[in-house]
């Protein structure tokens, strides 16, 4: 299935000059959906990915995080902006073009030694993917890989990840 | 599967006096996650809820809207708040305790008769859920059902929801 004639392209989000990827178009079909999650999985199991945890981020990935889990047969770790988890965190703040932003985990979510794969729906520069292996790499975790639909290779972003296993569905 | 020792109480989240119901350590569980989106899809197939999109609302709504939608077939539609969706919106505000909020659905994503399953992780007193279905109402949609992990049943929330199918798997 050709996943790029799902995706749609807009001109100028979030700010002018950005080109944004737009798989809600992608999501809303339902032969694309079920394929894209399929496609994932047979992805993940064929890079022999075996992760105790998939981890996604607020907010988009946990749209593809979650049904990656249920179908990999692993448990889901949602990864959320501050102060939005209930219990006892740990953050990571990282930088963004302007200003700081803040990602927190559950404390009791992860231990040492688990293993654990990264998924959200893009990889730009990398900025949220390299901060969330910062802080699952903090608590010990063995990090296994990265799962992203679209890769935007021009931004390079696998250049500030971890060297394991990263796999993209789609590149622009 | 007893679904609620899986689920999580913290008191005083976010606000003291509220006791929150934490899904996350279901979510971790491999077999928690896996029983819970199947035991879901089950009961939306035994109440006959045909829909050919499930909404979820941001951000836990995702998680099992996503799944979910993949189970049964459907395509999967985002509700967003306001600013985050890149396409052109339909709006609606809904009142919260303090001040209002905003969802927004892409205004190209359904249509006049458009069957819709509306899914969030938890119902209380119904406030987003309710604002989601006269939002896909105002569309023109046809709402075949809501579907809810956990119902909270001293808030009440169902009576604020229209007249269809309402399923939840854990009720407190």
């Amino acid at each position: 299935m050709d996943l790029k004639s799902l995706i749609r392209d807009i001109p100028d989000f979030p700010k002018p000059g950005i080109l944004f990827r737009d798989i809600t178009t992608l999501l809303r079909d339902p032969e694309g959906l079920r394929y894209t999650v399929d496609f994932f999985t047979q992805k993940c199991i064929e890079a022999d990915l075996k992760a105790d945890y998939v981890v996604g981020m607020e907010s988009r990935g946990f749209i593809f995080g979650s049904p990656l889990a249920y179908k990999l047969g692993s448990g889901f770790i949602p990864i959320r902006k501050r102060g939005k988890l209930p219990a006892a965190v740990h953050a990571i703040e990282y930088e963004l073009e302007y200003g700081t932003d803040c990602l927190e985990v559950h404390q009791d979510a992860l231990h040492p030694g688990s293993r654990v794969l990264i998924v959200d729906d893009l990889i730009a520069t990398g900025g949220t993917a390299s901060a969330t292996a910062k802080l699952l790499q903090k608590i010990g975790c063995e990090l296994v890989g990265f799962g992203f639909i679209i890769e935007l290779l021009d931004l390079q972003g696998r250049k500030h990840l971890p060297d394991v296993p990263i796999i993209s569905l789609v590149e622009y």
